[in-house]
């Protein structure tokens, strides 16, 4: 499946949430790359996956749900840590096997207390460590 | 493999970029997903994939190479349409299977000549075309 054939409609026009969601270019697990965005500030925290479910709770809950590869499991993020993403906004990629999800982030968005989860940044031939933790 | 048994390093400390790239967490394909930010807006552009090889030519030449996963082949963004990226920095994430890769993005990110890629925007039940092209 892909959102190709509506690429090409015009800014304002409406499509409902299932038809989008039954043409995700999802993976052979059934899931999509989604990059979650602090809404403010215009921070990359982290990527993460989601499957149709998790992308139908978040946007019921108001609260970012992902699914976990390593643990195979749903994980509503901050459920343990406190450090939860509130949505702000979801959106899907051209070829809809992406989501941008805008949230306001708790705290740390990594689970090395890090604000985001993006650093081991190049330099020259090395990769310096760009941050510490909260 | 992954960058977990670096992660606890302290902010400033250095690794190899060998060291790095040998231990991503590529998938089968030996890609990693790569998302492209433009540098000075924040503005997330699209989400791409990128082999170790296509790392190490875009941090050579300084302009985004991906892997294209529906043409099997490289992807020097821009090089047909002009619309290139040029690279302002690049960083890995935390467990070593996603890349954020700042770059100032020449015209349109995106094949439907928008800015961006994510132009399919949840509003209650319905999916919005949140963007025209340029």
């Amino acid at each position: 499946m892909s959102l190709k054939e509506y690429e090409n409609l015009a800014k304002g026009e409406k499509l409902s949430l299932d038809t989008v969601l039954a043409n995700l270019k999802t993976d052979e697990h059934g899931l999509v790359a989604a990059i979650a965005q602090q809404h403010d500030t215009g921070e990359v925290l982290m990527l993460a996956y989601m499957n149709e479910k998790s992308i139908r709770e978040t946007l019921e809950t108001g609260h970012v749900c992902y699914w976990s590869r390593s643990r195979q499991t749903y994980w509503r993020k901050g459920e343990s840590s406190g450090h939860r993403q509130t949505l702000v906004s979801m959106s899907f990629d051209c070829d809809g096997d992406a989501i941008l999800v805008k949230v306001d982030q708790q705290g740390p968005a990594c689970h090395t207390n890090r604000r985001d989860c993006f650093f081991f940044t190049v330099e020259n031939n090395d990769v310096v460590i760009s941050s510490a933790p909260l």
